[in-house]
C-alpha cells in the first residue's frame, strides 16, 4: 500500500484522518522491552488483579506510539517532524483492544508552517480512551511511501 | 535490580529522579513494528539525508516511552498509573544517542492523589532534546518490581 504525504500548503483546516491498530500481546512485550517500562500493570497479571483496573492495561505511552504512526502515516503523511504532544490517558487499553486514533487540522501557523492537529483516541469496548493534541511541521514537498504491512 | 515505588504519600515536592538509556538501531525498527510509524525520516537514511536533519533521527514518541519507564521505574515507581503527558521535541535524536530522562516532582494534588512532574530529556551530544510535563497516580502502596536487564 502506498501512502502519500500532504505538503503545508495543501492542508485545510478541518482536515480529518484516521488510523487503526489492533494491540497485541507482542506489541506490550516490545514496548517494555524498547523502553524499560516493566510496570507491572502492563506484565503482570497476577498483580494487575489487585489494582482498580482488575488486569493489565496497556501502556499510555504505546497510544503515543498510535498518534505517532498516525501523523507520519496518514495526516500530514510520510517527512512529518513532530514537534509536541499532549496526550489526556482517560480510561484503561486492554491486550486485543483495536485502537482508533482520529486526528483533525485544528491551526496553521504560517510564520513556522507548523500545523496543530487534535487528537482523540478511541476502542469499541472503552469509548473514548484519550484525547490530546498533537504539533508538526509537514514535509515540504509531497513524499510517496510503501507502507509495508505488519509482518 | 530491584526498584521500589513510592507511594503518593511519601513523595516530597522537589523529589528527583534520573533514567538513562541508550537508543540503538534495534530499538527504531521495534518501535517502528509495534507502531506502524514507517516515517522514513526514521528508517530511510536516503530519504533523511536530503532532510535539515542530514540524516535520520529517532522517533519522538520513543522519547515518551522512556519517559514512561522513568516514572514507571524510579519515580513514582512500580504501579504508576500514567494519566497525562505533554512533550516538546527540541532537538534531534539520533540512533546510538544516550538519552538521560530527568523527573522533578513539582504538584501534588491531594484532592485527587495525583502528582505533576517535571521532565527534561536530553543527549551528551544534543544538550537538551526535549521537555515536558507527566501528571500520574502513585501507587497506594509501596511495590517492589525486579528489575530484568535489557536481554
Amino acid at each position: 500500500m502506498k501512502v502519500v504525504s500532504t505538503p503545508y500548503e495543501d492542508i485545510q483546516i478541518g482536515a480529518r484522518a484516521t488510523y487503526q491498530r489492533q494491540i497485541t500481546e507482542g506489541d506490550v512485550r516490545a514496548f517494555a522491552t524498547l523502553s524499560g517500562d516493566t510496570n507491572p500493570l502492563h506484565l503482570d497479571d497476577r498483580f494487575a488483579r489487585t489494582t482498580p483496573f482488575d488486569g493489565r492495561i496497556v501502556h499510555g505511552a504505546l497510544l503515543g506510539a498510535h498518534l505517532s504512526a498516525a501523523l507520519a502515516t496518514q495526516l500530514p503523511g510520510p517527512g512529518t517532524v513532530y514537534l509536541e504532544e499532549r496526550l489526556r490517558f482517560r480510561r484503561p487499553v486492554r491486550i486485543g483492544d483495536t485502537v482508533t486514533t482520529e486526528l483533525e487540522v485544528i491551526e496553521k501557523r504560517e510564520d513556522k508552517r507548523f500545523v496543530r492537529l487534535k487528537v482523540e483516541i478511541s476502542t469499541e469496548a472503552g469509548g473514548q480512551v484519550a484525547s490530546g493534541e498533537a504539533l508538526v511541521m509537514p514535509p515540504p514537498e509531497r513524499i510517496e511511501l510503501d507502507l509495508v504491512d505488519r509482518a
